[in-house]
């Protein structure tokens, strides 16, 4: 799978004096988006089935991350975010994620680059490991022209 | 001790379109001071120093909290907070929390009640314990005229 | 109507370093029901629509909130709020909101009252007015057997 | 000015279940500095002051936004943001932000390009001007050795 999409509608709390989402929470919903298509792939983003063994077990944190701003959200509107997954490497994923008006406008373009990590039983750190098989047989890259964007000017 | 204040300004992303603080907020504002208080005590809300052996560190989870909001707080406004020590359980604190603008009008009263919990190694949840004494010894309750406010209508 | 619910699951940044959702959370949960609410009785809780003149719309800020916690939610869990109204007097609204588990477990149960607040054109200041009837009309008090609780112990 | 340094300590509900910051905070953090840096200017982002007429008041919406994680930020860790201005155009400003451990080790380091914008008359819409002189003048370019990192690997 390299597509998923999700709705959301913007809550109260997430606008801000300018009367607008306030652009931290475009991330919160990058991480939603992305969330919900690891469940959407049969799998959780925090392991916590009892048939995966602890040693098995990764963490996702995010090496690099940003967002293009586009035009704003605003209180109770309705919106789609679109992940893509861009690249795949031996230990990182990179997604675009694209949140798009009802109208069919873009609002906002994100990247994402999320490492997979897991405890050193040694020295106690996270480091960057192997996505899993089981991970990585779920996941493909999407089409170049689902990529490219040309509603974009 | 049994007060502590702890003054602080309003961020840009704690307001909402309503152009004042989200309510939300108060509440985050409510367990900064609590934190800082832990710390003006020389201990941490999170025990994690290893002179304190596992099996004697406790959390505090919420078991109640509420609030009275009296006046707005807006951007860029420096505000302080004031705790007070209310009452001290065998298990539970309960604090006063009262955020003042800098002309001394009352912009909210808030109440907190925290239980000191420990995981049972056994059933591996969390269950509320006498509070350890090297916390109960450190704190007291606040004076009744403190407690009383005059101010409020 | 005097009821009305709503199902959500626990994101990720909404959870803390003690593994569950950070109580402030749960004051950002309610607030989310309260205007799905108004929703479900084909208005927002921000009067935007043109077919309300600018003189007859209000705003809801609190003026009391509270929450007793029973039981933490975890990250990706399932939950269902249940708003209830609890009183309407001339200003204000008082509501009761449940949070639930799946299992049938009562997590929480906040309080919220909200005063209907309109912008008075000569002081510019916010001040509590009647509830419009357009609102009232629509909203009506829970019965007695919905707002007593026998699950809780 | 060119530079600006803030120092501000983790609390706890910027972390998340995996004990850390959560990825979205340090944008919040980076607003926090970049707003200190226009206080210590002696402006405000947010003009409101009467002395500036409301046809020269601008605002700063975030037009593109980016962080590189290199480590974490845990609960009561205190770390330093420092702002850099990297480039200064017409209409928009990019600032590099740094986040320091107190050991001296770099935890993130983000970019923000700011647009200025005003509310055009007509119709009522965000469009971007070019930055007013009162603000241009108290903001300079960093020098390009201060831009270079060696640190960074």
């Amino acid at each position: 799978m390299y597509r998923h999409t999700l709705s959301d509608r913007v809550q109260f709390a997430d606008t801000d004096m300018a009367g607008i989402v306030h652009f931290s929470n475009f991330f919160r919903y990058m991480e939603r988006v992305e969330h919900d298509f690891f469940r959407a792939l049969g799998m959780s983003i925090w392991d916590k089935s009892n048939e995966i063994p602890v040693e098995e077990r990764v963490g996702w944190p995010r090496v690099h991350i940003s967002c293009d701003f586009k035009a704003p959200l605003v209180f109770e509107e309705e919106f789609t975010m679109e992940l893509l997954v861009e690249e795949i490497r031996a230990k990182t994923i990179r997604y675009v994620i694209r949140f798009w008006k009802n109208n069919g406008e873009l609002c906002a373009e994100g990247k994402l680059v999320a490492a997979s990590v897991r405890r050193d039983p040694v020295t106690g750190k996270m480091k960057a490991v192997n996505i899993p098989e089981r991970i990585r047989d779920r996941i493909t890259v999407a089409p170049a022209e689902l990529l490219a964007l040309p509603q974009i000017g």
